[in-house]
């Protein structure tokens, strides 16, 4: 069969044409600054969504084993790295919805952090251990700074690494019982200084929003370890020393996590460790104010940003609750149950909304704090840790 | 002459092609963390600008008359909500680089704020004085408060206005020396809370970072007001009744920006009144805790993020220099002279940048804070304000 010509051209350009719009059919424009991630644990992924109409976007597939997983985000707001416990390091593109790329690191890893300038991404090891440091644009490694310790042939679990101003890094070193903080003003070349003997066992650690304290919880010993960065020739110092299990341990169902500290007001209010409390400290002398009773074993106290409450959830086998605690008046004033096993919870920057994780449930529930409504429940597989791409803005996470 | 019908067809289809082209001209996908607008003031345009590469994009004109004019962004990072001083609002668009919409809504206007959730803009009005509210994704109006006072037939000039948690705009009303505070719940239906007698001609005011303590600066008296927004019923009560021009007042060439303090580590540095001073408060019993001399009379002292240092600039005639003071050591630990007029400074989220304004060097300038070294310089026709799109995730600016 024949055809004419003009056919022939036509079937050409439309193909071209085709071409032209797959090749254009960019994402819609959009701002980053109400965007996140909901890490679903189980499945190795994690779930894009947005708080300005509150809804799941996509969900992102392909990132490993993502127990204990954490998220940072470049200072665009673009990329979110999701430190998986594999070892894993997957930068993730939030507006095209995809695993931009991803190396594995180590065989065992436990949380990263970002540079204060965002060049830099550090992940902290468990196996081998130490802290590896890698482009933020190519997942390049620049650096490898081991933990090693005593006579150099061990290597410490590194813990609780958080960044610094100073293009700096803080961390804590578990069978050492050390205090790193790395300076990597030039990235190749990790200048660390180490502070020995600051405690048995370090296994977390935080910056105060502040930039300026890091404080290491101990799991061998009562007690914290702190660090004032303002003045770390003073080297580091033991608070609270009734912060821990106390002489004769009690169950603990869950170390709590030390970077959900709330601190508002001149104190910071924190989880006791096998105690159903929350422990109320004030910051000038870092001395205990007072205890609040709550409902279980807390896990993390998070405070509503600009507002005189934090939120609260608990260890196994009140893990199906959430607490509100008024701090001026250190009273519990409301009780939510969520659903089962609520694992995490984040307020958005200015503290308008709180997004609450319920692994048993499957499900993510955003609440209105200040009138305690449920304004959105979204789907979610087996959720777990929620970051919200405002992180980006802040030190210390 | 005749054509084949080939080469019709070929050109209906080029010509759809290139229409198609034109359409899907997207620009370059991108995150909004990174950006900001930098004032120029005398021309009525902004500059669109970015701090990773440390570049501007972009110049966007028709915004009138930004004398005095300031910026909050929408909670996505993607508008920029510019308050000019002839009345006009105008909402800028970062990723397409234009004025996406924009109305003149009162003859004389003096600031703004974005509500909590990012749904409301609120407009300072000196004439007819007032505050109107508006739709934050239409600028359609939503509410006007008249600042009525006295009898009810004089209105006076609003300033201050801030953003509060809790959908409140919190201002203050210069003749009639009063605080409001306005919940915007319901958008149509303002429930204003008005404090009396809080002193004589209030002309600027704050609020805390922790979104706790609402000060206004006065102009008819020695002293500030200050409201605790955690207990308002208390009222609002007198603070620091040294802090003004004094009994025999020394001439001023500029009244400092409140809006500048710097608050850090349990103290808020600000500036003096007509004094080359920069005043140390203590933030716990808001009393004056120390006096540190400076070059000239103080306008803008703003903390770096994450830092013990606060950067300071000055009134005419010591406007081309900064000062950078120690906060602990309470001393000066650097003078910088980035230009001529230098009218305002303004840091990255974690501190690691901080970008100053020299209107009369047509410059913009990009310091390291942590060495002083100048990092960039960009032309700019008379900058005046810098605000980068991270203040969407602040609350009180």
């Amino acid at each position: 069969m024949k055809r004419a010509p003009a056919w022939r051209l036509a079937a050409v350009l439309a193909a071209v044409l085709a071409a032209v719009l797959v090749g254009c059919a960019q994402p819609e424009l959009r701002g980053t600054g109400d965007l996140g991630l909901v890490v679903e644990r189980a499945a190795g992924r994690v779930k894009l969504i947005e708080t300005s109409g509150r809804t799941a976007l996509a969900t992102i597939a392909g990132l490993g084993d993502l127990s204990h997983a954490s998220i940072v985000y470049s200072r665009d707001g673009r990329y979110g790295y999701v430190f998986g416990r594999d070892g894993g390091l997957s930068r993730v593109d939030l507006l095209l919805a995809r695993l931009d790329r991803r190396v594995v690191q180590a065989g065992n890893a436990i949380g990263g952090a970002i540079s204060q300038d965002g060049r830099l991404i550090a992940v902290a090891n468990y196996e081998p251990g130490g802290v590896r440091i890698f482009d933020a644009a190519t997942l390049e490694p620049l650096a490898d700074i081991p933990a090693a310790f005593g006579d150099g042939t061990r290597r410490a679990k590194v813990v609780g690494i958080a960044d610094a101003p100073g293009q700096r890094f803080v961390f804590s070193l578990f069978e050492a019982g050390e205090i790193w903080v790395a300076d990597l003003s030039d990235p190749r070349r990790p200048q660390v200084t180490r502070h020995r003997d600051i405690g048995k066992q370090p296994y977390d650690g935080l910056i105060t929003p502040d930039g300026r304290h890091y404080i290491a919880g101990l799991f061998g010993e009562d007690g914290l370890a702190l660090l004032d960065l303002w003045n770390p020739q003073a080297g580091v110092r033991r608070i609270l020393g009734g912060y821990g299990r106390g002489e004769e341990p009690l169950p603990v169902y869950k170390m709590p996590h030390l970077r959900g500290w709330a601190i508002a007001g001149g104190h910071a209010v924190l989880p006791a460790i096998g105690r159903k409390e929350v422990l109320v400290v004030e910051t000038a002398g870092w001395s205990e104010a007072a205890r609040i009773p709550v409902h279980g074993q807390p896990v993390f106290v998070i405070a509503q940003p600009g507002g005189r409450r934090a939120w609260v959830n608990f260890a196994f086998p009140d893990n199906d609750t959430v607490q509100v605690i008024d701090l001026p008046s250190r009273s519990v004033v409301k009780t939510l149950k969520p659903g089962r096993a609520v694992l995490h919870m984040e307020f958005t920057a200015r503290g308008e909304q709180v997004w609450v994780s319920s692994r048993d449930d499957d499900s993510v529930i955003v609440y209105d704090p200040a009138s305690f409504a449920e304004i959105a429940r979204i789907r979610a597989d087996k959720p777990s840790g929620i970051f919200l791409s405002s992180r980006a803005f802040a030190t210390g996470f």
